[in-house]
């Protein structure tokens, strides 16, 4: 059985951005780590919506018709198939929820910003 | 496509306890917020399973062969099947992930504590 998860104190573990850590995982979801800072790629995901909860800081999600501006303690849904572009000027610490197995970059991979799946801390 | 969603403002929305309400959701799953405080009733979800995550304030997670104490920015899952009985001293506020249709008393129906399911607010 997991352990309870201090949210803020897991990020003591880790500096690298946009490279989602594992925390905690229902069912076949996966609750998910990340620092964001500068623009992510372009990107959707065909299979699932994706959650972003802001833990610290201020989060942009641009769509492709609107821009989502997030802060600490909101939540988003992005819809499946919805491409969209994380962006934070100053770093800011997310929490994802999304399927086990679900890639970062989505269904864009001309990019160097794909990040190893499945890492737990 | 739904509205970032601020969490603690959503609790100005509702003050009944015990009482999950839906604030986003993604695939199957949904996000609900509830006022916990005093004792909840032994239970559990044979077919699923649930995500506490500690908003304010403080949660005991009761289990049958330990117990589970959580603060503000900390998150538990209890496993399917695990018998959890969710408490709090003072009233604390807390958000749940679990697949749609879920409902609050688990497979305990001999309570006066079960829910109406799937309200938003």
């Amino acid at each position: 059985m997991q352990k309870p998860v201090n949210l803020i104190e897991k990020f003591t573990l880790f500096s690298d951005l946009y490279s989602p850590k594992v925390v905690a995982e229902m069912n076949d979801y996966q609750f998910k780590l990340a620092r964001i800072e500068g623009e992510f790629v372009w990107h959707s995901h065909a299979e699932t919506d994706e959650v972003f909860i802001v833990l610290e800081g201020k989060l942009t999600i641009e769509l492709r018709d609107r821009t989502i501006h997030l802060n600490d303690g909101e939540m988003f849904v992005v819809p499946k198939g919805v491409e969209h572009k994380p962006s934070a000027i100053e770093q800011c610490k997310v929490m994802l929820v999304e399927p086990k197995g679900t890639i970062n970059t989505g269904e864009t991979n001309n990019t160097d910003l794909i990040a190893q799946n499945d890492v737990w801390i």
